[in-house]
């Protein structure tokens, strides 16, 4: 089975050489016809055929028209397999994350398009943003646990823009340090483009986060806080970038413009977040609708999210936010909408569509690395390596040591360590430095970029999960607190803001408590249909449940503990009385209960 | 409500209105970057920014680099929200067929974007075959009903391939009669244009047909005998358009050509279907392999019909006839491999993808007539127009005249005649005269070509569903054969293939059941899974009905007749004891009640 498998990744490799190569030879006329507008798609147009006639040709190899579409498909399949593959090698995907495992698949692709006297593909960094990585965030955000990160969001926040401008400004000044020692020959190499660098490499990658956190199965406080931190450090590293690359034009560098950064941070961060909530409510309000044509409603949740991406690209805001809070603010009220197959389409597509982006960045940056030119300089790269490191080390530990006067779960030792541990770049830095223009030394810093990514993904990737359980890190678990637990929680909460109220202090449960009521009084009755919110939640809960509990009755295999109308046998009883008295509640449906728990909560409190 | 969807479409065409003119001033930009490999995505290269340093700009637009996918998903928006609104007229469009109303949406959008000064985009025909058609097709190959497909396949062959010659033939030395007349102004338009234009205009096309008899319920024979024509044409339309354009270079057209072009036919038809059904397995002996990794099941079913598709467009083969074939051949062990999610999942993304291109394709139809130049020609155009109907009527009864002589079934002339009038033409017939070069009167080709299709869509696709009640055809029955009656005729085709047997005459039966053992000793075990294929299959069948039985109990709302786990109450008994002795059995649970026992009879067979 293994064998066939590795044939199989090997024809399509050599497909895929194959393609390439016999591309070179047709790829100009292939684009002139793109150019015109007039691409002799279908290969009917028999522009491209020689002029002198021969007998009718029989069997015709026109390569040309389809190329662009046929590469697509080679290089997804290609991943596809890939990802299918590591599945039957569990020794091997258990020491080594498959992030590496790709990185590694796409050095040997790019050597062997090499070999074959090809220039292997870069990845672009348009196809970067708007193809591969809209669907890992909208995955990412579309499932992003919202009360964990709602309620370490000040950790995140200080992690994601004090930590991420620390970083960028200690890496910046300590390389522009190393680059005035004299016979270094980095003289040329000024402050800003040193910044400008360091704003780029300091970012914590949310695609290389995710890959590899996935996978070392840590606990949920420390996975949101950095992959968190990942996802909210885009709106900094947007405006560092955009404004280090301004100021590179600018003669001089006054007070007004440090304003008007500062300024400019808060209208990328709100304002992708603005974009991403008013696309949110609109698909909210789109899936009010779609009862009656249910095959398209996951459609609108793409369509949406992807149009609020692009929308605060227009505006060189924050995509990431957008998408991240166009998922948060849409996910309720668009699960209440639609159908359940329509829920199960969109579950799948998204980790479908996200866990093949994933495998294809790992691969890209493979093969780009045998792409392009590098510059390699022992002094620049080593150093940047130290400074990142000791950056990171140093930010993590000065900021927990103030968050942890604030934060009552504190932070310990361990998860610090973790924490400045899975500090991962990626991708995201790739593509910034590849966009970097002639100004700057681009092939130094794209060198120095790819080194860092690899000795991330490879070195930290590879030991994190060896350190954790060196460590005793406390992993995710899957039982969940009890349901008793979860009502005092509750309970407390509702206490509190009560306590609030009292004390005519508004902290933020009562802000939360505002919101619940405000989104239950006016925000559900415009977004949710009418059949849905009018049903009793009870009802309709059990609705859920039943069906669920039907499913996964059947699934299992446990044949039929009820009397199916199509079996004509009098019904068994298999269950002990007991068994139906102490029901085993799987996650979800403990989360349901808890829900509807919590909601009754607050109505008896607002009653009393 | 209504006024509502009214308002956002209306904000939909404004907003593509906009992004359309802003275009323009940035087109070249954009395509200049795009060209150097090196676009400013993300927008961060500062490169399109005017030099002149001014302050630092907390907000900027530009529209450039997010241009291409930002309009793609707005066009794609645009027809979801359409198709959404139509289903809130329910009273429109039952008069009006959706392909009309979409038709004319895009002329109002084309008309919109002329009154602004823009030139209406064009549907390209490498976007038409390479993006728009692919979805369509495997949607309606996946989900072919085979049997009353491979029943009519001779009828079918027969209307594909001499129906469509003929027309071609006959529209072709019509209009080059026409063209003869002194004073028509058309004398320089010979006989080999005339005969390429009859073969691209000839052909009946599958998406139109699919708009419209989806819409009107027409009997599954009817049904399958126009849509099965329209697929399988392809194969002729190809090597016509294929082999006339080659002949427009010859300088002479000799025998040797004609039988070429006879040979081509086949290639081009077998060879599409021998690139299907490779792929169509490969995609079968992959999903064996998927059970660890159920979340990209569904990739693999798109890739690889997808590959094939191209495939075979590489070639110049009928890229239909093999996204036909590989739907056919997959769809079987696929289905027995993969889990229930996701099919569920490609069953919606099908649908979902196909119905979204269908109305892309019947908006740009709508657009791309106000897009390009016009040369309206009465005499030709008319000519055209009656010389299509005659051929096709003609073609029809005189096919049907023989056919009856070898059909069991004859089809009445009520059947002839929806089959004439069911012949609608397409965006096909469009996109390949769109691809046609300058030796043709191409703009008198493409004007002519685009009457024709909105006469055929707006003139009979209105009147067709009124004719269909006049004359009582009979309508596509929800209720099927009793199974009984299914019995029998499986009893009497194992009794054919016995009596076939024992003549040694080998019939279609013979073959069939040679297939069938085929299929079940080796295929079968080559490519579902292991432990799929030893579960005996009464078991697993029951697993299956018990699933849906359990799903549908608890959605249709009829709360537990079955004690759940969570329900702590006594279980209920309301079903009656008729209800369970005679259950009502939905059409998927009959189709595999059947397939049981018709595999079951075969044993039998066997064994005696």
């Amino acid at each position: 089975m293994y064998s066939r498998f590795c044939l199989l990744s090997l024809l399509l490799g050599c497909l895929i050489q194959l393609s390439l190569c016999s591309d070179t030879a047709v790829s100009v006329q292939g684009e002139q016809d793109h150019e015109q507008g007039n691409t002799t798609a279908k290969g009917r147009s028999g522009e491209s055929r020689n002029k002198s006639s021969k007998a009718f040709p029989v069997v015709t190899v026109d390569f040309a028209h389809v190329r662009s579409p046929f590469v697509v498909a080679l290089w997804i399949l290609l991943a596809s397999v890939l990802k299918l593959g590591f599945h039957f090698f569990p020794k091997l995907s258990s020491v080594v994350p498959e992030s590496c495992l790709l990185v590694c698949v796409g050095l040997i692709v790019g050597g062997l398009l090499k070999t074959v006297g090809e220039t292997p593909p870069i990845l672009r960094a348009d196809v970067f943003f708007f193809y591969l990585l809209p669907p890992i965030i909208l995955d990412a955000g579309y499932f992003l646990p919202v009360r964990p990160f709602t309620e370490n969001l000040g950790t995140i926040l200080c992690f994601a823009v004090i930590g991420t401008l620390w970083n960028a400004a200690f890496v910046g000044v300590g390389l522009y340090a190393v680059c005035q020692i004299k016979g270094s020959g980095l003289e040329k190499i000024t402050l800003l483009p040193n910044l400008l660098f360091g704003s780029i490499i300091s970012a914590v990658d949310p695609v290389a986060v995710l890959a590899v956190f996935e996978e070392i199965h840590i606990n949920e406080l420390l996975h949101i806080l950095v992959f968190g931190e990942s996802l909210l450090n885009d709106a900094v590293t947007v405006v560092l970038y955009h404004l280090l690359e301004e100021y590179s034009y600018a003669p001089h560098i006054g007070a007004k413009e440090v304003i008007l950064g500062i300024l400019s941070f808060f209208v990328v961060a709100l304002g992708g977040i603005f974009v991403g909530v008013f696309y949110g409510i609109i698909a909210a309000f789109t899936s009010r609708f779609t009862s009656r044509l249910r095959v398209i409603e996951p459609l609108f949740v793409f369509l949406y999210s992807y149009m609020a991406y692009l929308c605060s690209e227009i505006f060189h805001l924050s995509g990431i936010m957008a998408l991240i809070a166009c998922g948060v603010v849409m996910r309720p009220y668009v699960e209440a909408n639609i159908s359940h197959k329509s829920h199960t389409t969109i579950k799948y597509f998204l980790k479908m569509w996200s866990s093949v982006s994933e495998t294809l960045i790992f691969i890209f940056l493979g093969v780009s690395t045998l792409a392009g030119e590098h510059h390699w300089d022992w002094i620049f790269i080593s150093c940047t390596l130290i400074f990142c490191l000791i950056g990171r080390i140093l930010g993590v530990l000065g900021l927990t040591f103030i968050l942890n006067k604030f934060r009552i779960v504190k932070l310990t030792p361990k998860d610090q360590f973790i924490i400045s541990y899975g500090g991962l770049r990626g991708a995201i830095a790739f593509s910034l430095g590849y966009l970097l223009n002639e100004k700057f030394p681009r092939i130094l810093f794209l060198t120095a970029i790819i080194t860092i990514i690899f000795f991330t993904v490879f070195v930290q990737g590879m030991t994190i999960r060896p350190l954790v359980e060196l460590l005793a890190v406390k992993k995710k678990q899957d039982s969940r607190r009890s349901i008793n637990e979860e009502i005092h929680t509750q309970f407390l909460d509702h206490l509190l803001t009560g306590i609030e109220d009292v004390c005519g202090h508004y902290g933020h449960h009562h802000w939360k408590d505002k919101l619940n009521r405000f989104n239950k009084k006016y925000i559900k009755k415009c977004l949710i249909t009418g059949e849905r919110s009018k049903e009793p939640q009870l009802i309709a809960f059990y609705h859920k449940m039943e069906m669920k509990n039907a499913i996964e009755m059947v699934a299992s295999g446990g044949l039929p503990k009820f009397p199916s109308s199509v079996s004509m046998q009098t019904p068994r009883r298999r269950s002990t009385l007991s068994e139906r008295l102490l029901p085993t509640l799987t996650k979800e449906r403990e989360e349901e209960v808890r829900k509807i728990l919590r909601e009754n909560l607050q109505k008896t409190r607002q009653r009393v």
